[in-house]
């Protein structure tokens, strides 16, 4: 079998950019290792910035993220025991974000390819890029019992940090770059209404807590626990307890719990490889880059990524402009060590590290309290929460 | 002998308070441990905010700086072989900064200090604050011989990290915060033409570097050295070359150099201590707080510690406002804590830290790229670089 794309992931990254190169009338193919259940069954963000949702827009494929998702003109930062809100809107010419989970991302994805009659292979086992550095890749898997070998141009990484991807590069050719933070988030979904419309990010003594929501009638809180808790030590109750001591009084009195639908602790972490590109394979998402939660860029560096590798491909079928390919990982890295910076800063800032001197605590107060107070410190925290301008390719 | 408001230290922020006392018609006493000579022999920055210019005009101290010192409109922040400009008159609606060397400033405080017939002990030995916690504080000192006892309301210490004021205030009373940086500045003073009109900030692999000047033909110097490097160990030549390799081609070619007049390494570090007043006695610039020179903020600082000491003394003598007295602290230290911020920010993106990984070194580039391309992270650069604004009293 042949292809002109061969993508390896159906996650939204994966799913996008097949959504992209079928409307721009290039043959792809998508490999995902996972039942589409499996896929959709992953919980993760769902703040979409405003390119995000114009790529999704552009996608065909934003029908019901616009009929559902919930527009978020700002969000609030709470500390020393008041609210600050922070108005995106206000403060960039208008952008906002979106809130609209990633499985809800995920699912519209699928149905397009569905509609648009694009291959995709579930349940693909052993899958092998090969031939990666010469002009004639191709991918071998198992599917249904018998072995398939995909022929193509290019090969998209889409298949997440653990993915096969990253791992078919030779060692010594990517250059690996980490910050592993000494805390986790303990996350509990509930069927509440939220406590606030728009997302509360706090900091406070005992840690940092965050409330969002993923519809009206679904809510997604968090708090800064210890590497080393466990989720069972955890109750409903004892959840509901620590994350109102962390809110501003008013807020807590406001909140209502329930059942946690869903309880879980992740770690945090930064990691960014240079370059994102090797031969005839490109990385995107977080095969290349993962970042912590805080500032929900995740989801939206991985689009920033199909944007721009989607952007050079249309110029290579339809102009022959191969020239380009070489500057995928430059013009993604850019944009990505912003995201990065700006990821690791609201992680700074916001959560309370073991073993951070006196002096570098109340550097992080003042430097809280200079951002949120100052016009221009509010517009970057602003610009980059609903995202940097993509990147041109040339 | 008896005075309403006694200073410790005629550095410039002991002079600066005892000539807005002066107008203000409160009678004060200087008393300094060292001779004029040895006073106006200290050589250090030069760049003054608007708020300390605005501070020194209210003086009426300004007339020569505002006939002899440099405008500067803005200044340079050299990285990646190129220098971008931040505009802060642009940046921060005509703000702008003024390089008129603390020397300069010196003098013409000692000139209408004695025009004014403000009385200065000069050379007193074994200063001492007594009773510093009783409504009645006094002052003794050795002078030509004699021990001087000074009666009077409040002591104001200006005498500098190492005075004697902190000293005197019991243990266990102040919480100090420090951060030692693992480096320290390299400088040379020479009599030759600025190789720009404007300071370049420069940030380099090999290190720091910083041009600076005193007037249009005296220059500053500085580049970042290891801790142990002796000053012996750098021949001007050495300097001179070292330099141009950290600055871009452009600049470097530009450079003339000359002999040195003087050549020292000086430490960095950031220091702080809360509260800055006990009973009496009110802690001002350096003998409450120290700054790396990055950003130029030390007198700049102090100069906000007069200016709020002074405002507070001023309504407590015309209006009996007491009870503004024990507010002095907190208002001076909300605006340190942001200077400190900024300082150990700019000492922080730009110098090389040694050991730093590489994760954190592409954070700090992609920090300084950030902030220089976006106009509201430029914005945030002039606003804090020409002076936050002085914060009221009540």
């Amino acid at each position: 079998m042949r292809t002109k794309v061969a993508i390896i992931g159906a996650g939204p990254s994966g799913l996008l950019l097949g959504q992209l190169l079928q409307k721009a009338g290039i043959d792809n193919v998508i490999i995902e290792r996972q039942s589409p259940d499996y896929v959709l069954g992953r919980i993760r963000a769902g703040v979409l910035e405003q390119g995000t949702v114009d790529l999704l827009r552009q996608a065909g494929v934003a029908e019901r993220m616009d009929r559902e998702g919930l527009v978020h003109d700002g969000f609030d930062l709470a500390f020393d025991g008041r609210c600050e809100h922070i108005d995106l809107k206000g403060l960039t010419n208008g952008k906002t974000v979106m809130v609209y989970g990633q499985t809800e991302v995920t699912r519209d994805l699928m149905e397009a390819r569905s509609s648009s009659g694009g291959i995709t292979y579930y349940s693909a086992t052993n899958v092998q890029p090969q031939d990666i550095k010469s002009p004639a890749p191709y991918i071998t898997f198992d599917h249904d019992g018998s072995t398939v070998r995909l022929d193509c141009d290019y090969i998209a990484g889409c298949d997440g940090f653990h993915g096969v991807s990253r791992k078919t590069i030779p060692e010594g050719v990517l250059k690996e770059f980490e910050r592993v933070y000494p805390f986790g988030w303990l996350g509990v979904l509930a069927d509440t209404p939220p406590v606030s419309e728009e997302l509360i990010y706090a900091s406070h003594e005992r840690g940092f807590a965050l409330c969002s929501m993923r519809s009206p009638t679904r809510t997604r809180y968090y708090i800064q626990v210890s590497t080393d808790e466990k989720v069972e030590a955890w109750s409903d109750d004892r959840f509901w307890q620590e994350l109102k001591k962390r809110l501003p009084t008013e807020t807590a009195d406001r909140l209502i719990t329930g059942p946690s639908i869903e309880k879980s602790i992740a770690p945090l972490r930064s990691f960014v490889v240079e370059p994102m590109q090797y031969g005839s394979l490109f990385l995107l998402g977080d095969a290349a880059h993962i970042v912590p939660p805080t500032g929900a860029k995740g989801l939206n560096l991985a689009a920033s990524d199909v944007s721009t590798l989607s952007r050079i491909l249309v110029k290579v079928y339809q102009e022959g402009r191969t020239d380009l390919l070489e500057r995928y990982s430059e013009v993604c890295l850019r944009r990505i060590w912003k995201a990065v910076r700006f990821s690791w800063w609201m992680t700074s800032i916001l959560h309370r590290f073991p073993g951070n001197d006196d002096f570098g605590q109340r550097i992080k107060q003042a430097e809280l309290d200079y951002f949120v107070r100052s016009e221009a410190g509010r517009r970057t925290i602003a610009e980059n929460y609903v995202g940097l301008p993509y990147e041109p390719i040339e």
